[in-house]
């Protein structure tokens, strides 16, 4: 299988099956469809498919039949455009795209816009260029987006492996299936005119490209107005319905996100439920997803039922991932909707307010039945490069993640990192903290743990140690290479010795995700591809991810996914305050500061 | 006032004025939004301009407020973005477009999507960039779509002034402000995958461009799925709400039309108000309208206000010449709503449902309050080429409209062309017809006139005469170089006498209208651009079209736009008969045939 076909390669093909001089090559018949266009079902309807598009939409098709037709009977189902995720982190399945594709298609997802912004961070062009290439040819449309913010710090915060700037945005938006600047994380950038910054909106602009957004900001006045009169034309961030309502207002697409970690969904919808507005601007997307949640509860299925649950009329909810994303991106002629010349991304659904799936039709292919993927899917060889991103030059022992106090035994003051559970901001706690030999000691009882990062790129491991609270540590640690968004190591440990030893497994593994407790690996999650991907089958993966869970459990408190409040301690762009291998950086007033409180300061 | 701005140009000045640091151009205090994006009406809303964009849209404006911002307060009144008219031919409001934009500004048209396609079949390229030309930095956004049947009809039917195809179609789009492939009128040509259609097709897909359409088939089924898979998104031939409904069930924007000759909004505006569907593809548009038509009735204002009429919401009819119309055309981060960063086209409205404008502001301008225009707009110089496009070469004269008859006196059997009232279609009648001295008579009695058409390219001076029946025409000629789509000269009148003078005054006058009566002219529009346009003000050209209208009636029936319906008499791809230079034209068989019936046939 090649790329998607482009329209006037094969319209005279579409013409010549429409008007019946060609016989289609799958019909599928008697369904009821879901007309996105309308915004209404009708019954009795058959559609036409010549290669990987719609030729016919129609209640006429024998006509189109011929011996080399395939005939898919829909009668008693709804025809439904396949879903589309408009937001997506493939990373965040920890599955190499070609592994994603068949984790996600039986869910009914035939189509991403996949912003590869952790591996760019890992390996730039060369990681970019990865993901398109793992992916093309799939039944999986994946359309990338260029991303904007790499790296997502200043050099002196914070060590990355990769830079992009306007020059590349350039030229990656010429490459195929690139549709888009990726979410504009760096609203103060815009807001100050950075030229960096705005340097990659106007090359987006230029290239008569969509520019993604992603405005964290609370405010909702000057600065979001300021941000909308970028060209930034979407944003995935609202938490409240009137920063939906906003945004909306400003003309802005408003994808509200249902992911692993972050459920903005039952809160935002409200704007539609409770508001009533025009939903043509709003859209469903998944961001960061993790492979146990796709397997056990889907993937945009779940978001589309989820909104239903929440009230919005499933045709409405529909809408929301089909045409309403394929309009956002300018390519509503080519997704989103059941209709030629479209491509034939179709599922055929029997209960429609559950989203229950019977067959997946896509790029003209029926790729999945009753949930079972039906088609062979292969990845391309990981190049070498991506395989080997984890240069740490040398073995971790207890000793490196000491801090020093300045007293020999008592207690000082310190600065700490209070995580939340289930949200992406951390709390500046000052806490007293108990020192032993001049070390400042882990104390599980109150919940103080270390964290340390360690610099994974140049191979001088260079690394700073710190102290969080939130996790209910009890004992081991947990070493992980997904650090957003430079993606160095994160550890999180009460005991030094397991620190290290998490620590040196992720090393040795190339990447992954590693729990050490009473001195033995629990258990691991191998992530060699950038440290931050599988190759390996969704369902491998995915049982790994749940051992991984049970061992956490055996080491910190329950909570709504760990390990993705763990991997954004190293986010430096999110209040309040963070560590990186560059040391503690209090990410309100921007600078670094120390562990111990300066008690002359 | 040179072009609109790119986006990319002015990004920098637009942050900079939303974030304060620096002062708006124009403020607009205090109205109730129309926000087409939510579909609500918001109180209390204040808009801030920077050039001709939109910086700021919100409730603080205060301090963007400097010693050189001007203040519009617009308290009590609702701010509704500017009309967009989705597809029209400027070239039917008898107006050059510096004078159409003088015509429709006061109306709340702000913007159009026109279709040079009258003028491209007088003159190819030339005429469209005259187009351009005239309509450069213009407070209204003249946007361009690129005409797509140029000539409508095949060499051996018709002479027509040029020919556009596939690498004309190429060129043009790279042209400033063309956006489109213009209608697509020619669907035999598309369902039969002709080379040169096709071709025209591809290249505007391959520029990523919109391909307009005009279906006028009535066929519901496999034909209309070939139209659509040909990538043609847009229909404005609806006339039974059936057909809009299954144009929008292919993915296509509804256009309805409300012109001058054609009503169709009464009937089709029932596929919203009966269907209720989603109305996001559904567009209002004006196609063709006259000037006096425009002065009195009003532009886009008129049509929302008919929908409104019909039933309509006002902010779902706003949105159906707003923000539909721009999604339509990908230009929605430029048009169709207020908010960042959009030009600011802004309409301050007293009363909604009677689309009651007091200020319009294009551009970021103020140009018109309560209907007058307060900007002085001046087109080019119209190049001497377009003023000399009626090349006859010789005086006409009342024997060059003889008809031959095989017998001396008494009656033969003749095809006579019907006209209907408002309506794009005639019917083939076979008529006995008087016959005296060998030569066919008119019979003003039983409403059978002449009509001749007269070559005006390659001043031979080619012609052909015929008859003609459904005017009333009691006295007297009428002639006029519009004369679809060749734009020939045609003529129709009760006495030759009338018809040689009145098409030697077209020609006298290089194009227009003219009315003679009992050996003199009784009436005149002069339309010396292209033969069908005149660079005068509106209310000139207006006044002269009443004028004309009174001189109808003192010759033939009272009717629906009699001069629309002449115009269209030779428009050789329309159903069931037609007249051009080369004689007779039967368009059910495509072929040419006698006036006189051959007998031995």
């Amino acid at each position: 299988m090649g790329e998607p076909s482009k329209l006037w390669e094969v319209v005279r093909d579409l013409i010549s099956t429409a008007t019946g001089r060609l016989k289609a090559d799958l019909v599928i018949s008697n369904g009821s469809l879901v007309d996105v266009y309308t915004g209404t079902i009708v019954d009795g309807v058959s559609v036409a498919v010549k290669g990987d598009r719609i030729a016919h939409v129609g209640k006429k098709v024998d006509h189109l039949i011929g011996s080399g037709t395939r005939v898919i009977d829909a009668r008693g189902m709804y025809l439904v455009p396949g879903f589309i995720d408009g937001h997506v982190h493939i990373e965040s399945s920890m599955l190499v795209p070609s592994s994603f594709a068949k984790a996600v298609l039986p869910h009914g997802t035939t189509a991403v816009f996949a912003d590869p912004h952790e591996i760019a961070n890992v390996a730039g062009l060369d990681g970019i260029r990865f993901m398109i290439e793992d992916s093309r040819g799939l039944p999986l449309k994946v359309y990338i987006t260029v991303p904007s913010c790499v790296p997502a710090s200043l050099p002196e915060f914070e060590t990355c492996g990769a830079s992009i700037g306007p020059d590349e945005v350039r030229e990656v938006l010429g490459w195929e299936r690139v549709v888009a600047l990726g979410e504009v994380m760096n609203y103060p950038g815009v807001l100050s005119c950075d030229d960096r910054m705005i340097g990659e909106i106007v090359e987006t602009l230029k290239a008569g490209r969509v520019v993604e957004g992603h405005y964290a900001a609370r405010e909702l006045e000057e600065s979001l107005s300021a941000y909308a009169a970028a060209g930034i034309t979407s944003c995935h961030e609202s938490v409240r319905r009137e920063e939906a309502l906003e945004k909306l207002r400003r003309g802005m697409w408003v994808m509200i996100r249902e992911g692993s970690a972050w459920h903005d969904l039952k809160e935002v919808i409200r704007v539609v439920t409770e508001h009533r507005v025009d939903t043509r601007r709003v859209v469903l997307v998944t961001d960061d997803r993790h492979p146990e949640d796709i397997l056990e509860e889907g993937h945009v299925d779940h978001v589309v039922r989820r909104a239903i649950e929440e009230g919005v009329d499933p045709i409405k909810a529909i809408q929301m991932v089909t045409l309403n994303v394929a309009e956002h991106y300018g390519m509503s002629l080519d997704l989103g909707g059941i209709a030629p010349p479209r491509y034939a991304d179709i599922l055929v659904v029997e209960d429609l307010a559950k989203v229950r799936i019977r067959h997946v039709i896509a790029c003209g292919k029926l790729v999945a039945s009753d949930g079972r993927l039906l088609v062979d899917i292969r990845g391309v060889k990981v190049p070498e490069r991506l395989v080997r991103t984890v240069r740490v030059g040398r073995r971790f022992s207890p000793k490196d993640f000491s801090i020093r106090a300045p007293v020999e035994r008592g207690r000082v003051k310190a600065h700490v990192i209070k995580a939340i559970e289930a949200s992406v901001e951390t709390r500046h706690l000052l806490l007293d903290v108990e020192v032993e030999g001049y070390e400042v000691r882990t104390d599980p009882e109150r919940d103080v743990a270390k964290v340390a990062v360690i610099e994974r790129y140049t191979g001088r491991a260079g690394h700073s140690v710190g102290l969080v609270t939130g996790f209910g540590l009890r004992t081991g640690a947990i070493a992980m290479s997904v650090a957003h968004d430079s993606h160095n190591i994160v550890v999180v440990g009460v005991d030094e010795g397991d620190m290290a030893l998490a620590v040196n497994r992720v090393v040795e593994l190339n990447g992954g995700i590693v729990i050490a407790r009473e001195g033995r690996i629990e258990a691991q999650v191998e992530l060699p591809v950038a440290g931050l991907m599988s190759p390996e089958e969704p369902e491998s993966v995915a049982s790994r991810v749940r051992r991984l869970m049970e061992a956490w459990e055996l080491i910190g408190r329950k909570m709504v996914s760990p390990f993705m409040t763990i991997s954004l301690l190293p986010l430096s762009v999110l209040p309040e305050l963070r560590i990186t291998d560059k040391g503690l950086i209090d990410t309100v007033e921007f600078r670094k500061i120390p562990v111990i409180e300066d008690s002359k300061a």
